[in-house]
C-alpha cells in the first residue's frame, strides 16, 4: 500500500516516473545494461542529458543565452560557489529562514554581506515587503521557497544588480520569468528528482562578464567548468539526471506544463488552507496568505490543543500519512505537497484532520 | 539479453545487486515508499547509510580512528578539498597518470607541490620505483589505479608523511592495509556502486591535527562538516548510498570477502593475460607484468595489424561485449573488469580474440 508522502524532500515523486526508472535499473530501453552501468560519454547518456536540459530549458521558458548545468553537492556546496564565484566586494542577501542563513555564512568568507531585509524577528513567518535593493553590490541574492518556514517568493523581482535565487523547494512548480535572473540553483530533491544531484541555470552573460579574476577558483568549483563541458568535465550523478529527465516528461506530457502545475498546486494548497482557516485546533504558522508557500504548509495546534500533537502524529499514521512532522524549529506540522502529491492525499490528510478534531474538540 | 560490460566507470554492477535496488525504486522494503522518496532524517535511511558505513569498515578492515564519509562532487572534487585542507606549504605527489597530474593542478592552486616521481617519460605505462618520499612535506599523494593506462599500484606504501591515496578505480577489489593511509577517496562508480557518491575514509588524529588553519574553508569543502555529521550535514545522494550499501552485502555474503574478490580479479585478469602474452596479433601496453591493473587491462594490436582496430570492435558486438573501446590517449581496448564482472564476460572476450585472430592472421 503506497503511503501520502508529504515528506520536505526527499519527496515524493510521480508513480510512472518510479516505474520508468525501476525498469532501466535492470535494462535501460532493451540495451542489456543498467542505466546505473551505462557511461557517461555513451551516446545513451548523450541523449539522456540532452533530453534533460531541452525539457528543462522549455518548459520554464528559458530564454537563449543561459545554461542548465549538473552538479554535486547540493544547494549548499552552491551557497560557497555563488560568492567564490561572483562576489568581488559585496552582496546582498535577503534572509527569510535558516537556508538563507546558511548561504550569508558562505558569502561573508569571501566579501561583505549587506541584509538587506529579515523577518527574523518573528521566526521567518513572512515575507519581507517594501525593501530596496541596494545598486551597488555584485548581486542580490533570495531563497523563494522557505521550506521550514511555509513562505514563498511568488513574484520576479525587477533587481538593479543581478539576480540569484535558490529555488530548490519550488522551481519547476510554476512559471518563473527566467529571463530576470542571473543564476537559479536548486537540488533536485523536492520537485524535480531524487537527491544526488544540483541544477544551476546561469546567464552567460552574467559568467563571462562578472565573474571575479583575482581568486583561486578550484576547477569543480568553477561554474565555467560545468558549462563549457555541458556538466561532463567528470563522472555525473548519471542516475540521478535520468530521473531528473523523466520528471521533465511527466511535467510535459502528463501535466502539461507549469502552468498547468501551478493551477494543480494551488489546488492542493486550497484544500488544506480551507480547511486550516476554519479549524477551532490546527492554525497555520504563516498568518499573511499570500506569503504561505504552495509547496509547504506549516500548522500547529492552537491553545488548549498543544498537547495533541504527539497524539494526531499517531492519528495520522492510521490513514498512511508521513512526513507531516515539523521542522523543530517551527513545531506542529509541515505538509510538503510537492508536485507529485496527488490531490487525493492532501483530501486524507484534511479528513484526518477533521476527525481528529471532532472527535477531540472541547 | 545482458551484454559483457566492460565499460571503464560507470561500470557492471551485480546483478542481485540491481534486482534488489531496482524493486527499492517502486518501494522500499514494503514501506509503501520509494527509495528515492525517503526522508535522509528517516529511520530506514539511518539504517541504510549506518549498515553502509559498518560494513565498508568490516570489509577493509579499517581501524578505530577512521571516518568513512560519503560526499558530492566526484574524486574531482576531492582533487581540491585534499590541499584546501591540508596543504599548508608542500606537497609531494607520484604522478602516473592523467587523474594524478589533474589532482596536482588542484593542489598547485594552495601550495608547492613536488612530483616524487613520474611515467610520463613513457605515456604511463609503469609504475615509478625506487624513489624516495620526502619528509618535509604535508602528504604524499598516490593514484593506486591508473584506468587510462592500465597501471596500478598494489603495495601499501610505508610513508614518513601522511598518504594520501586516489583508489577511485580499486578500492574494495583486493584488502589493503588501511591503517598505512590518512585519507582514501574515490568515486563509487567502478567497484563499489553508481556514479554520484564519492567516498573518503579519514584518519581521525590527521583531520585533527594536519588540518589547515589560515585558510577559508567552505563549510561543504571541509572535512570535518562531513565527519562530524556523519555525511547528514545536508541532503546526501540516497540512492547511491543504498545501492553501495547493497554492493557491500554482496561482496561480503555472496563473495566472501576482499581475499575472495582479489582471488577472483586475479583469475579474471590472468585469462585474459595469459591471451595476450601468447597472441600474435594483441599485445598489452604495459609491459611490466607487476605493474599492469587487475581491474583495467589495455592493449593495441601489434604491427601488422593495427589497421584492424575498428573491424575488432565490429566483430566484438556480435558476442554482445560493450566498453572495450581504449581512452584516446592509450587508443587500442581497455576491458575493465571490475569486482562484478563475471569471468565468463572475459571467456568471451578472448574467445572473441581468438576467433578474430585466427581469421585475420598474416
Amino acid at each position: 500500500m503506497r503511503k501520502h508522502i508529504f515528506n520536505a524532500g526527499p519527496a515524493v515523486l510521480p508513480v510512472p516516473v518510479l516505474e520508468k526508472v525501476s525498469k532501466a535499473v535492470i535494462d535501460l530501453d532493451g540495451i542489456g545494461i543498467s542505466i546505473l552501468e551505462i557511461s557517461h560519454r555513451s551516446k545513451e547518456f548523450d541523449a539522456i542529458i540532452n533530453e534533460a536540459i531541452e525539457l528543462m530549458k522549455e518548459l520554464m521558458n528559458i530564454p537563449e543565452g543561459y545554461h542548465v548545468i549538473f552538479v554535486g553537492g547540493g544547494a549548499s556546496t552552491q551557497f560557497a560557489m555563488l560568492p567564490m564565484n561572483f562576489l568581488k566586494t559585496k552582496a546582498s542577501y535577503l534572509e527569510t529562514g535558516s537556508w538563507a542563513k546558511k548561504a550569508e555564512k558562505e558569502a561573508k568568507l569571501f566579501g561583505e554581506v549587506q541584509i538587506v531585509a529579515s523577518s527574523a524577528d518573528k521566526n521567518f513567518t513572512y515575507i519581507p515587503k517594501n525593501f530596496t535593493i541596494p545598486t551597488d553590490v555584485d548581486y542580490f541574492h533570495i531563497t523563494t521557497n522557505n521550506t521550514i518556514y511555509g513562505t514563498e517568493i511568488k513574484t520576479d523581482f525587477n533587481s538593479p544588480v543581478p539576480l540569484v535565487a535558490d529555488m530548490s523547494s519550488d522551481f519547476y512548480s510554476r512559471p518563473v520569468d527566467v529571463s530576470k535572473y542571473s543564476l537559479i540553483y536548486g537540488g533536485a530533491q523536492k520537485n524535480v528528482g531524487p537527491s544526488g544531484v544540483t541544477i544551476a541555470i546561469i546567464k552567460d552573460d552574467f559568467l563571462n562578464s562578472k565573474q571575479v579574476t583575482d581568486r583561486i577558483i578550484p576547477t569543480m568549483l568553477n561554474y565555467k567548468t560545468h558549462t563549457e563541458a555541458n556538466s561532463l568535465y567528470n563522472t555525473p550523478p548519471v542516475y540521478a539526471i535520468f530521473v531528473v529527465k523523466e520528471v521533465m516528461r511527466w511535467l510535459k506530457t502528463e501535466i502539461g506544463g507549469l502552468e498547468n502545475m501551478k493551477k494543480i498546486n494551488e489546488d492542493k494548497a486550497k484544500v488544506l488552507n480551507d480547511y486550516l482557516d476554519n479549524s477551532k485546533m490546527f492554525i497555520p504558522t504563516v498568518p499573511n496568505k499570500e506569503d504561505r508557500s504552495l509547496m509547504n504548509i506549516t500548522f500547529v495546534m492552537q491553545d488548549p490543543y498543544k498537547d495533541l500533537e504527539a497524539a494526531f502524529l499517531d492519528h495520522s499514521k492510521k490513514y498512511g500519512i508521513v512526513g507531516i512532522k515539523g521542522h523543530r524549529s517551527v513545531g506542529g506540522f509541515r505538509a510538503s505537497m510537492y508536485n507529485a502529491l496527488p490531490i487525493d492525499s492532501v483530501k486524507v490528510l484534511v479528513q484526518a484532520m477533521e476527525e481528529f478534531e471532532k472527535a477531540n474538540l472541547k
